[in-house]
């Protein structure tokens, strides 16, 4: 399965999207996964317990949106719901990251009931804005290690949300997804310069 | 045109200012605008929805001062206007450049009736700054989706105040200018770090 | 002795580490000691004096675990002790290191009774804590030139609180260890990971 | 004059150390001097408007310490009175370095009676500090245009206290000075450090 021309192409832009996450400092040491649609009824995504900055084809495994595992010898981080459910979800969804910068971590511990982003041009960059600055709002779950639950409340607020761009859980970074890997990487770049703006903003604003 | 000399050194030109802004963190994914003056008439700009740090040649238009696009089959940006509207005023112009780093994004919001930037030595690498310490001040405009209306509150504020150097446009960072490409870099530079500057002064104060 | 394979290897792994330090800036100028086991009763450690980011094979020196300069004709440094009681304390210990960054610094300033770092997810990536996200202590010593005392403290309260993944001198930045050069580099980054996630809560929560 | 082996070496040590600096936002734009001595008479002196991250050779002349130039055909800049009151005051002094960096910058506006630095180890590495982690001044002088009047301010301010490691300039930035460029780089790195340090802390301790 890791021969395939889908997973290559696929793993090559996780590896570069880990790279440059890595390198801005958005992913301390292992943290964080990442992952990317093949088809209908798989991903793939980072194995467990690897630097995000220096992946290659073999830190990556396949996995069905059952959560049964196709590829690889390992078992597949206990994240991978959180992932799962993005995909089930929305057909048109290609790619789920995690970043996970020290401002999104402050803020989403700061913020346990949300946030909500406002009067931004760049939030024009993220799909569930209009054509003018509007606003977003930017859940935040409360961490766990119960994963199915976390995974089935992100399933409940995206039912009733189903604009949402991203979500924060605390203490733990952001989500977001895209059409691609891309796609996603851009949604995060948007966070993240957002989140920072945010920051500074509540920084002046005292 | 986009064979002319001209037009290959220009898009040359803000290409590399592309890629150092993005590398600083001034430019978030494909947010902001970079023009240049061609002659009289005609500017280069960048075409809509591209990250500013991968640019190359096709990433560019040509438009004419009334707003007539010259060459490539796109619709040039809303805010091009913004672009037009400096070159028209000013035939000394030679460049434009937005730069939307957090901490200008923060300061505009924080500040929506304006800046005074004083007492800092970096104030001589501005224009409109005498040979000593002095101020210079930093209009802050409403953003809107109303592009000609921004753009004729710019121009009436640069017939008042022609010694400006630069504006910033609520959520959105700044614009400056400058006789070319790298005058106008080095505007933008001297501005990102007084608002760094301003930012932290702003908290050692408190 | 340095033309072992143990040696160079060692040498080479911390090495990467200062010059990775120094790139992120958690290595001013030459503060700061490196080092890593060699064998039961051997351990290689920097040069006094270096730049942590230029270190070669020459950079480094060979003591034992009493003290004894065993290669070079320098003196060890006096923060020496506190990389011996550690490798003592316990063989499972293989490199320390540390790391020295505004952060860091100034958190040990500001909490001299100590730090909790908790309810963060990349605490899993520290050794003391458990599947969920715990809290880890850090202690924070006073500074002094006395270093076999302050040696002699870090040893009391490891034989206390043997779970304990790193520890802060006032003013002077953060010692934390691993079984490799490598864990240890991984607990570095995700200290300073959380140190910058102090800072930026403590800056919200005003 | 500039092809003795004494020029190329000294112009070559400033500029790698206008990279560093530039690399790491220390120096915005072309602000700042950088200078080393070439013999107890004669220094080399970046020439006035030049990035001080792109230097070569031709980006510099030889003064004497009269203020009398030797080399090249410009005006030197006003601050070459600052360099060369240094180098007159003490015969061990081979470089003097400005490094402007926004908290520099926003300290020497803050704190207009001047700063103390203490209780922290880097301290160490500054000339003026002994063994332990005492405290170093720094002065901080109010800008002017008139610069032979604040190069005898400093003149005096350096009689009093000879044991200085640098001072500030209020609104721009830190000069420090060393037996050599490497020296002068070295107290400039930890400046700039101690100055993240004192921006923490003063964050922290509200």
């Amino acid at each position: 399965m890791e021969d395939t021309l889908e997973f290559k192409a696929q793993a090559r832009a996780l590896a570069e999207a880990g790279r440059l996450c890595a390198m801005r400092g958005w992913i301390p040491t292992s943290v964080g996964h990442f992952s990317a649609r093949l088809n209908e009824q798989q991903i793939v995504i980072t194995a467990p317990g690897l630097d995000k900055g220096r992946l290659d084809d073999s830190g990556f495994m396949v996995v069905d949106l059952d959560g049964h595992v196709l590829s690889g010898d390992q078992e597949p981080a206990a994240e991978t719901f959180l992932h799962i459910v993005m995909y089930r979800r929305n057909p048109g969804i290609g790619a789920v990251l995690q970043s996970h910068s020290a401002q999104a971590t402050a803020l989403s511990r700061a913020f346990p009931q949300g946030l909500v982003l406002e009067h931004y041009e760049a939030l024009k960059q993220l799909p569930s804005a209009g054509p003018g600055p509007t606003a977003t709002a930017v859940p935040v779950f409360q961490n766990t290690t119960d994963m199915p639950r976390l995974a089935s409340q992100v399933d409940d607020c995206m039912a009733r949300h189903p604009e949402l761009a991203g979500y924060l859980i605390a203490g733990h970074g952001l989500y977001t997804w895209g059409t691609s890997v891309e796609a996603a990487m851009r949604h995060a770049e948007t966070f993240e310069f957002l989140f920072q703006c945010e920051v500074l903003s509540r920084t002046l604003d005292r």
